[in-house]
Formats: C-alpha cells, sequence, structure tokens
C-alpha cells in the first residue's frame, strides 16, 4: 500500500498548490493591470452580512455533518467537505472573475460575489454525497474543479441565451449537483455485498441529525439571499419547510415496517421542502402553496427512496451512499415543474388566457433552462465519473470503500469508535 | 406488540395529514374571501431576520439537543421535539389567525407573527422535557395541540382583561410550559425502580451541554425580539445569564458529594438567569439588578433541584425526567415575583409612595395574570395528563419508557451505542 | 482525597462570590454616585447585534468544543470553558470600568463594551489550552482574573504610550494568550510518560472539529466587529481563512508519515489565517495579500508543530497540551510582523521613500508595542505559573492529569465513554 500512498502524497498537494497559485496570480494581475471594467472587490455589499454568514455557515457546517452517516467515515465526510468547500468558493471566484473579463457576466461585487460563490459550492457538496466513501480526495478535487466550472457554464447558458435571471440560475445548483453526481456514482464499481462499514451507528446518525437541523435552520437564509423579495421568500421557505419537516414524520411512520419511525427517511425529507420551494420562493403569493410544495416535496422524497433503492437503483447497478438522488434530486425535478406550472397559471390569470403563444414561449424557456441544466450535468458527469475512474487517480480498492483509516492518521487505533 | 403498533401507526400520521389540511383550508379560505380586517401576511417585518433566525434556532436546535439526556432516547428527544416544534409553530399561526378571526387579537404580520409562534412552542419543548421518554408521539401531538391552544387562550385573557402588553404575555411560556408539562407528567405511571435507562451517559450529558450553551447564547434574542427597547433588554439578559452562569458552577461545587461540579445542576442553572430576567430584561435600568436576579434564579434553581428531588417529587410521586421544574418553573417564578416587586418599587418611586391604591391597583393586575396562568397550566394539565392516560392513546407501558426502540427503526442494531 | 476536595470546595466558591459581588458592588456604585463621566451604559451600540452574537457564540461554544481533544476531559474542557469566559466577561467589564474611572481609558458603552470584553476573553481560552488538563479550575480562575487583567494594563500602556488605536491594541489578545498560556504551562510539573489519557478519540476529535468549524466561520466576525472597514475586513479574512484551510489539508498530506491527513494539524491550520490575518484585516486593500497571509499562517503552524513537538518543546521541557504555540502563538507573530512591513511599504510608496525618518519610527512604535505584550506576557505568564503551582492552589497530582472524575460528579460511571 505505501507506493500508492507516496503517490497519493505526490498529486493531491501540488494540484492544491496549483490552483491557489492560479487564484493568487489572477487576483495580482487584476490589481497590476486593474482591468477598467473590473469594479473594485470593496465595493459596497447588497447581500447582508448575517445572511452571508447564514449561508456560509450551512454549507461549511450544515451539509459537512449532514453528510456524517457512515460509521466509519466521519473524519472523511466532515473534512472533504470542509476542504472541497472552501476550494470550491476560491474555484467559483477564479472562474467568475475570469467570465467577468471575458465579458460573459456582469460583475458580482465583494460580498455579493462570495455568497454567490459559497452558494455554488452546495452542488459540490450534494455531488460528494452521492460517492461518499468511494472517491478518494484527488477524485473528488478534480471533480470539484470540473463541476464547478461546468456549472458556470450552465449558468451562463441559462443567463445569456435563455434570460434566465441570475438569482433563479443559481437555484438549480440542487438540481445539478444530485445529477452529476449520480452519474458520476454510476461509473464507480460498487462495494461489494458483504462490506458492512456502509453502515449508520446511533452515533454518526446523531451527528447527521446535528449537521441537517442546521441546513433546515439556515435554508430560509439560501433561498432569500438573492432574492429580491427577501420577506416573501424567507416566510414561504419556512412554511414549505415546516410542512415537509411534518410530512416527513407522518410518512416515514406511514411506510416503514411497524409502523416506526427511520432517521433515514427523515433526515431527508425534512429538507425536500426547501429544495422544492427554491425556485419559487420569491414569487408565490400564498403561503398555501408554499404548504403544498412542501407537502409534495416530502412526499417525493420518501415514497421516492423506497421506489429508487428498490427498483431504479439496483437496475442500472447505482450505489448513491446518502441518497442524494432522493433528496435533492427528486424534490429539485418536483420544485422545476411547479415553477413553470405556477409561472403559466400566474400569467394566464393576468392575461386572462389571451396571449397563449407567449405564455407558451415561456414554458419552453423555463423547460429549455431545466432541459439544459439536467443534461449537462448529466454527460458532464458521467464524463467526469469515467475519467476519475481511470489509473491516473488512484482508484480506491471496493475492499477500502468507506473506511477513514485509509486517508486518516490515527495516533489512537486503539480505542474503538 | 405488533398489534399496538398497527394501531399506533393509523393515528399518527392521519392526526398529523388532518392539521395540515386545516391550516392549509384557513390560508385557502383566507385568500379566497380575503377577510377585510386581515393584513397581508408578507407586510413589512418588525423583527429583524437575524433575530428570529436566533430565536428559530434556539427553539428547534437548542431546545431539541438540550433535552438529549437520556442514554437511549437520543432520536426521540431530538426527533420529536423538532417534530413537535414544527407542528407546534404551524398549530400556533393557525390559532392565531382564528384569533384575528374572531377580533380577540390585533394582528400580527408576517415574520413577527411566526416569530411569536416559534416563541409560544418553547412551552411545548419544556413541557415534552416532563413527560421525556413515557409519552408516545401521539399523546405528544394531543398534548401540543391543547397547550398551545390553551396558552393562546390565557394569553388573551391577560392582554384583553388585564391590559398585560402582547410581549410580555408571551413571557409567560416558561412557566405555562413547566407547570402544564408537571401536571401532565403527574398523572403518567411512574417508572419501575430497576430501570437504568432513564440515566444518561458522558455522551449524552455531551450533546446535551451542546444543545444548552446553544439555548444560553441564544438567550438574549429570545428575551429582545419583541421587546422595544431591545438594547436594555439584550444587556440585562447577558449579564443575569453570565451571573446564573458562574453562579451555577458556584452551588454546584457547594452542595453535591467531595464538592465536585455535577453536570445536570450546571445545565439547569446556566439557563436560570434567562428565565428569571425575562419579565423585566426590557424594563430595568441597572445591570446589577439584573445581576442580582440571575444570582438568585440560579441558586433558586440548584437548591431547588435538592429539594424537589428529595421531597416534592417522592411526596407527590412526580417523575420530572429532565427537571423542568427547577429548571423553568421555579425561576419562572421568582421572575414573575421580581416583576411585581420592582414595578412597584419603580412607580412608588415615581410617584413618591404617594398614590398607594393605584399601586395596590397595579400589583393586584399583575399577580392577576400570574395567578391566572399558572392555574390555567395546572388545572388544564390535569386534564390534559387524563385524557393522555386513556386507553384511547395507547400508552407506553413503563418497562419501555426511554427507549428509542419502541419508536424507531435501527437497521444497525447489532452496533452498540 | 476527600480532605483535598473539602478544601477545594472551600474556595473556589468562595473565591466567585466575591467577584460577583466586587462586580455588583461596582455597578452599584456607579448607580448610586452617577460619575459624571461614564456615560449611560444603555447607550447606542456603535456594534451591530448580529456581529456580537457571532463573537460570542465563538469564545462561548466555539472554543469550548475546540478544546475538547482530550479523550476523557470533555466535561472539563467545555465546562471550565464556559466558566472561565463568563467570568472573565465579567471581570474584564470591571477593569475596563475601573480603567474609566482611572481616566486611563475612554469609556466604551453598553454592546461594544461588551464586545471587547468577550473578544479579550479569548486569550482566556487560548491560555487554557496551554495547560488543559493540568490545570484545577482554582487555578483556572486565579489564571483568568490574573491574565485580563494584566493583558487590559498591557492594552493601556499600548494605546498610552505608543497611541495604537484600540481595536488593534484588541488585536494582540491572541498573541498574549498563547504566551502567557505557554508561560504558565512551562511551570506545571509534566504528566509521566505512561499517561495514556492525554489522547483523543475518534469522537472526542470529532467534538473538536465541530467546534473549529464554528470557530473557522465566526472568525470574519471577529475580526470585522470593531474594524472601521468592516467590508474589508470581512472579505480579507476570509480569504486568508479560505487559503489557510486549503493549505492545511496540503501540508498535512506532505508532512505526515504515509501522506496520510492528521485531524489535529488540520484543526489547528485552518484556524492560522484567521489569527495571521488579525491585525491587517482592515487595512489590506488587495485580497491577494490576504491570501498570501494565510498561506503563509498555515505553514508556519504545520511546520512549526512538527518543530516544536520534536525539538522545542521537549528542550524546554513544555508540555503545550493541545498545541495553542503553533495554533495562535506562531501565527500571530507572523501576523505581527506582517503589518509592521505591510504598513512600511503602504507608507513607503505614499511617500515615496522620501521620509525615511518618520518610517523608521513608526516601525519603531509598532515593534514596540509587539515586544512589549509578548514580554509583558511571558513574564506575567512566568509568575502566575510559579504562584498556581505553590501549594495554596491544591495543585493536581500529575497521575490525576487529564481526568474528568477528578472534577465532575460521573452519576453513570458504570457506563463506558
Amino acid at each position: 500500500m505505501p507506493s500508492r500512498y507516496l503517490n497519493f502524497r505526490c498529486s493531491v498537494p501540488w494540484l492544491i498548490l496549483l490552483l491557489i497559485l492560479l487564484l493568487e496570480t489572477l487576483f495580482l494581475l487584476r490589481f497590476l493591470f486593474s482591468f477598467p471594467d473590473v469594479s473594485d472587490i470593496y465595493s459596497p455589499p447588497s447581500v447582508s452580512y448575517p445572511e452571508f454568514q447564514d449561508v456560509n455557515h450551512m454549507v461549511i457546517f450544515g451539509f459537512g455533518f449532514f453528510l456524517m452517516v457512515l460509521r466509519r467515515y466521519g473524519f472523511s465526510s466532515t473534512g472533504f467537505n470542509f476542504l472541497l468547500a472552501v476550494l470550491g468558493v476560491q474555484c467559483c471566484v477564479l472562474v467568475e472573475d475570469l467570465l467577468v473579463f471575458l465579458k460573459a457576466e456582469q460583475n458580482g461585487s465583494g460580498l455579493k460575489s462570495l455568497a454567490k460563490a459559497v452558494m455554488s459550492t452546495t452542488a459540490v457538496a450534494i455531488s460528494t454525497g452521492a460517492v461518499l466513501g468511494k472517491a478518494n480526495p484527488l477524485q473528488l478535487i478534480v471533480m470539484t474543479l470540473v463541476e464547478l466550472i461546468v456549472f458556470h457554464v450552465s449558468r451562463c447558458i441559462n443567463r445569456t441565451f435563455l434570460k434566465v435571471p441570475d438569482s433563479l440560475s443559481l437555484m438549480h445548483v440542487h438540481l445539478f449537483g444530485a445529477y452529476f453526481g449520480l452519474a458520476v456514482a454510476s461509473r464507480f464499481p460498487g462495494a461489494p455485498p458483504g462490506l458492512d462499514k456502509n453502515r449508520s451507528t446511533p452515533q454518526s446518525e446523531l451527528f447527521s441529525v446535528l449537521g441537517s437541523v442546521f441546513v433546515w435552520v439556515f435554508w430560509p437564509s439560501f433561498n432569500s439571499i438573492l432574492a429580491e423579495s427577501k420577506k416573501e421568500a424567507v416566510l414561504n421557505t419556512f412554511f414549505a419547510l415546516a410542512v415537509s419537516a411534518v410530512t416527513a414524520f407522518m410518512l416515514s411512520a406511514l411506510t416503514s415496517r411497524d409502523g416506526k419511525f427511520r432517521m433515514p427517511h427523515i433526515r431527508s425529507a425534512v429538507l425536500a421542502g426547501g429544495v422544492t420551494i427554491s425556485y419559487t420562493a420569491h414569487s408565490i403569493q400564498q403561503p398555501w402553496i408554499a404548504m403544498i410544495l412542501g407537502l409534495l416535496g416530502s412526499a417525493i422524497t420518501t415514497l421516492g427512496s423506497h421506489c429508487l433503492q428498490r427498483c431504479f437503483n439496483p437496475a442500472l447497478k447505482l450505489q448513491d451512499t446518502s441518497g442524494v438522488h432522493f433528496t435533492f434530486g427528486l424534490p429539485a425535478v418536483l420544485g422545476a415543474v411547479a415553477a413553470v406550472v405556477l409561472s403559466v397559471v400566474r400569467k394566464g390569470i393576468d392575461t386572462q388566457w389571451s396571449n397563449l403563444s407567449s405564455l407558451g414561449f415561456t414554458t419552453f424557456i423555463d423547460l429549455a433552462a431545466f432541459c439544459q441544466t439536467i443534461s449537462a450535468a448529466l454527460i458532464t458527469g458521467l464524463i467526469t465519473g469515467f475519467l476519475l475512474n481511470t489509473k491516473l487517480l488512484k482508484t480506491v480498492p471496493v475492499s477500502k470503500y468507506f473506511d477513514d483509516q485509509f486517508y486518516w492518521e490515527f495516533p489512537h487505533l486503539s480505542v474503538g469508535f
């Protein structure tokens, strides 16, 4: 094994160093040549600091502990999520600056630009969930870089050609993250059936609950930080989350054996409301619509988790370690469809259904943005999956899946977890 | 056992569903008929978003982990607290809307209304602590609904007949929650003496400490969110909390065997300052008064915990699992008394003790509000306790008290906690 | 053992009580005589409440859990940190009031004064880390009182004689805390080599990671709360932290055996960026400078941890339990040096290097403040260390180091951690 690791040591650090230097160089160049069209990064923020902190906390802390499900993978879950998040934020700033330089994007400034970078990083946290325990840090870093670049390009297409507003284009992050992650995961060999390391303990489950409660509490900030009508976004998200949490308990008791609750269901389904409402939180005018979306989101997650784990995943030989497909993927699809329906209904009522061609065009645009995002995610995800499983990136042997000891030094080996 | 559970499955989900539908219908009706006197739920908030988040975080996360004391009851403690909190918030919104509709209450709007709902839910979190490990989810849900309705009615009486300001009437939440919970708990059969599941482990204790530190940190937001003089409320609460935390350590070392510290004492007593100061945080003009209140609150909690556990509880055959009587009940009584005294002294000094009859009237009103709240809590609590222990609600056999496995599916049964 | 404890019981509580009474008396006196030059403590705050909460959360919660590294010392780590933090805040308010009374300091008011008190308390949290598991509560309380008084005096000298701005003088807190702690720790007898209680378990390590992620997330608030240009301070701190986190992973993989990651390295190094940037966060005009400082800070921490633990500490017979020397000490020195260099370069460029004598004077002043702080820390730290190890303060026998059971009552002794 040492030979593998020397090789591994030779790759990760230098890759990271290269990225940092690139970023530094870019900021330095920007300073030296002071691009005329790039406004100062310290210009007044349009994003309030407490909200930025909420989102920051949610992505760095919340998702890091949300992923801490596996019983022997706690260090890696939270550590790698942290590494990928900070790396991802820097990568996003870099890519955004390049896009600004190429005139492909308006200039975001200071805290707002940073907030968008942190939000984009959610895609990486979600994708990581799909390959949790299977991908080594090198593969994860490469995945992060590819994913964030593709996500930025996809957002750029949505914004430029389909005229999707910037704040909405960012809400595709759950959709993109989930399907990109699934596509990548489909290229990884499955864990052998006898391996029991991909179980959770009550202990690890509790840490994961801690993380998901954090994510739950901060979700209204996530949905409202870039919205124009923040008040509506906060209230709608809160109602959707509340209903989805209650529904999660209801359906968990209904669908499980003996009518007991299942923590994994609940952890996933409480968040479904936030994902489902993300496209429409700022535009819904009635709380009951938000609540119905929360109910549907939670339902699709709980029922989806049964269907996917029994039929879909075995058929495709897909192992989705922490269930991102039903936690983020399905609710995001539902949310996107709901956004189209609500937008059509609202515009239809406004125009008294007189201008059907304009209505059709809006619908077409919305659907196009959705399809473009999901297909970009799936195609580039598959390609990334292939790349990650080449010999170059030191794939992990299946027997070493889900094991902290493969990546971390334990000076306290004798002590049991 | 399966027969019990099928029955249990038949009740909880449908009860939850009914509640959601009721809530949805109300919002829908409100939208369809657009009640003229009900202002828009999205009107500008008078409560700032970061403060709302603090309170939200405190109730959902803080209390959830604060209750995680028992060694085999971690999932239920945090999970059921989460369920009851979100259910309670929705129930409060529903009840408040009904009261607005019945003209019994001014209209709260948007974020403020939601903040009040979240704060009211604290009563449920406190009451749950008294029956922790004994009540099943069905009983807890019924208790939540009854408690919140009674609390709203009690607040309404205080506000309408006794002219207590709205923000103050909400501060009775600790008093109400504690005595309602105790009254309910007194109707539950005690745990058999041999049962050792109601112990804590260092592990569960640490999670509980985590929760109480959260509650401690966010308490100034809780006391100031509705206050008119927020600055005073924040500073007084902080000083009271700081002194009560320090006193907690002092008294814990003084009263325990061998002069060692006891974590359960400290966990309770650090919060006592916040409860004691809650009635007067906005009106105290001198920090030293706040500090004395914090000191007294902490003292009454620590000493109370010894007296109650040795004399009062055995005499009444009361089992108060997480000690809500001394953690929230006694400090709240102290706080209410202190509020009366301080108000009398202040008014007395202002009028140079010339208008004694007016002074007497004020005192009478304050005491009346206190007595009305505590008697409403005790009486309805007792009735609720009787109701919960009818056969209909599937009472838990005492041998299954304090056990997660009665409610949760563990796919990882073989792994010890 | 009981005899020791009766004695211990006779000291800690009374010391705490005395302090509280002193504080109360001071506030009471201030009220009774209404010092003309002391403005009202409730005057309008210049510090926003959410930022104050962030700093409060970081010190109380973050550092408390950050220190929870040792496997049998979880209660004491978090409990004593909490006790010392609240005690320290009150002591700071007391000292600051005295200094205001003695006209040695401008009057800070309300929330700002409290925020400064909380920030000063960081010094205590850091020093505690150096003697973690060795000092008993009585020694820690004495240390806290001495340290905070000396720190205030040192800040006062910096401000009065060296004209260091108030907000900058507070940033010496990491430097002061680390070297004071080290000097104190050098006077404690080392743990016997066979004692294995100063190990960590994956469990305790995870709690510690939880704490450090909290500290990481809230660090921008810490550096910006008193700064005049908050936006710059937030962004620079964020970039420095992000780069230092990424560098931490890079260097951990490079320097450890087999190229694996080491959690203790990473926990320390992710925070290094925040410490390094603390002196200059508000004045740096280019993010790339902040990023380079983050990189250097993280590098000095990781490399320092190897050098110090292998050469420096054994030579001086120093046991620095949680590694505060490389976590806070070295990055703070680097930050202070960087601040001098950056200030010289900036002023040099501004004046086109024409006024070298003025430049030399500025440099001299900055260096003098740095040397004054570090020597005050080391000298008073050594004296405090001697005092703490007199018989009066009941030193802990080395065989009882790192053990919760020496201080806490465990009603659940039979259950393993």
